[in-house]
Parts: structure tokens; C-alpha cells; sequence
């Protein structure tokens, strides 16, 4: 299953922050919208970052209570790992797995369309077996009755 | 697949926190070993709650430097829905979905002995229906030769 056709069987909105927001902002953002990542983004929604519950609980617990008025840019890691629409969603899965990460924004050209998380991937590759599970057993049951 | 032939094919290690703990101490203990979540202990691993980076997060965002110097029991979720290790992973995960939750401590009476993740729920699937597909090959195969 491609990501543009799993993208096509959500119906997820996508939320985005600015480099320039505060991270009490994306805090807020993050826990309101119940997701664990965030694209930072540029005007006309042209990735530039990424920022994570993770990101924020590891500089918390590094900086503590000096956390406040910093912004996404002294949090986000700007070196992010994308996927395409027409990327499969097991070799998604794969660069999660490889990269020990849990978010990978879903790119046209350099344009965010969404973010993919480890659990949409691992529901993807369930889909997918399922739907082969469905035609193995079609074809046992066409083999038992020829 | 039961809870506890699951956790058997891992050698995941139990990571846990106090209720006394400060919420640094938490912040630091979740970045250090990559988790979502832990459950919270009194003596003996008996489960008195659970926190997660989520709660951690919100927490921020609603409070931010007034979190300082807060404890563990000031943000845990007292009230936690369990597994046993002998609970099917399919109503494990079906938990998790019902109730939007992505931890699911695993019990032994009043015991916790993991913790299971909506990824390790999915992981789980997916080697099943894997199976399946395997078992179904083979009877497709067999057929076609008989």
C-alpha cells in the first residue's frame, strides 16, 4: 500500500507550527490534537523541521524550568527523514524502524502533506495482510472445490 | 497471540518510576530509554499509576515553569486500565483504541511485569495475520498439487 493511498482512507487533518511559535504553544498544540509530532514549517506549508513530545520532554528534562519563551527553532531537529506519496508504506515502516523514529512527514516535493506515524504504518501492513489473508482463503476454498 | 507469549519474543526491560519522584527525574528517565510511558510503583512493582510524556507535555503547556518541583503523583493517572499475560493482543489493542491510550501495563495480579505499547499491540498483529498468510500458502499449495 502506497502513502498516498492510506493518506486517501484517513480522513486526518494536518497540523503544522512555525519556527518563530513558543514551544508552551506547540505544547499546547500537541496535546489539544492528541499527536506526538509536529512539521515546522515555512509559508505555504515548505518543511523546515520537526518537533516531538520527545524533543520537549528531553530538553525538559535536560534544561528543566529554563525551558520557557524558547522557541521551535532551539527544540526542532532540522535534518528530517521524509516519504512520498507514492512511497510504500513497509519501507516506511522500515525507515522508522531503522532511524529508531516514530514520525515521518509525507512530502510533495518540498511541501508537507502529512505526517505518518510508526502506528499508521504498522496499521497499513496490517491492512495489507489482512486483504492477502482474504484472497489466500478465497483460493483454498476455490482449490477444495474444483 | 497471548500477552505473554509476546513479551517472551522480546527482551524488553522493565523501566518503572515512584509517586515521590519529581517529574525531572521522569522527564530524564523517559528521554534515557526512549519510552512513552511508565507505569508508577510502589514497593514490589505494585501499580499505582501510570505517566506518560503525553501527561508530561500537557502538563507543560498548562502550567509551565510552576511544573517545577512537581512530583510524580501531582501528573499520574491514577486510575489505569491493565492487561494480564493472558489476554489475547488483538483485545489488548481493541483497549488501547476504545480507550485512545497508547500504554497498557501488563499485571500479574497486582504485579506489573511490562508494559505494552499500541506499537507492540500492532507489531503483534501483524506477525499473527502473518502467520496466517504462511499457513494459507501452504494449504494453497497443497491443494493445487493434490
Amino acid at each position: 500500500m502506497k502513502v498516498g493511498d492510506y493518506l486517501k482512507l484517513l480522513n486526518s487533518q494536518l497540523v503544522t507550527c512555525s519556527a518563530d511559535e513558543s514551544i508552551e504553544t506547540v505544547a499546547t498544540r500537541l496535546s489539544n490534537f492528541n499527536i506526538g509530532a509536529l512539521p515546522v514549517c515555512e509559508a505555504g506549508h515548505k518543511l523546515v523541521g520537526i518537533i516531538s513530545e520527545r524533543d520537549l520532554v528531553r530538553s525538559f528534562a535536560k534544561d528543566g524550568v529554563r525551558l520557557e519563551g524558547r522557541r521551535v527553532r532551539d527544540l526542532m531537529r532540522a535534518k528530517v527523514i521524509t516519504c512520498r506519496l507514492d512511497d510504500e508504506m513497509s519501507v516506511v515502516q522500515k525507515q522508522m524502524n531503522d532511524n529508531r523514529i516514530r514520525h515521518l512527514p509525507a512530502v510533495d516535493g518540498d511541501t508537507v502533506v502529512a505526517m505518518i506515524s510508526i502506528r499508521d504504518a504498522l496499521a497499513a501492513r496490517l491492512m495489507e495482510t489482512r486483504d492477502e489473508v482474504n484472497i489466500l482463503r478465497d483460493a483454498v476454498i476455490a482449490a477444495r472445490h474444483r
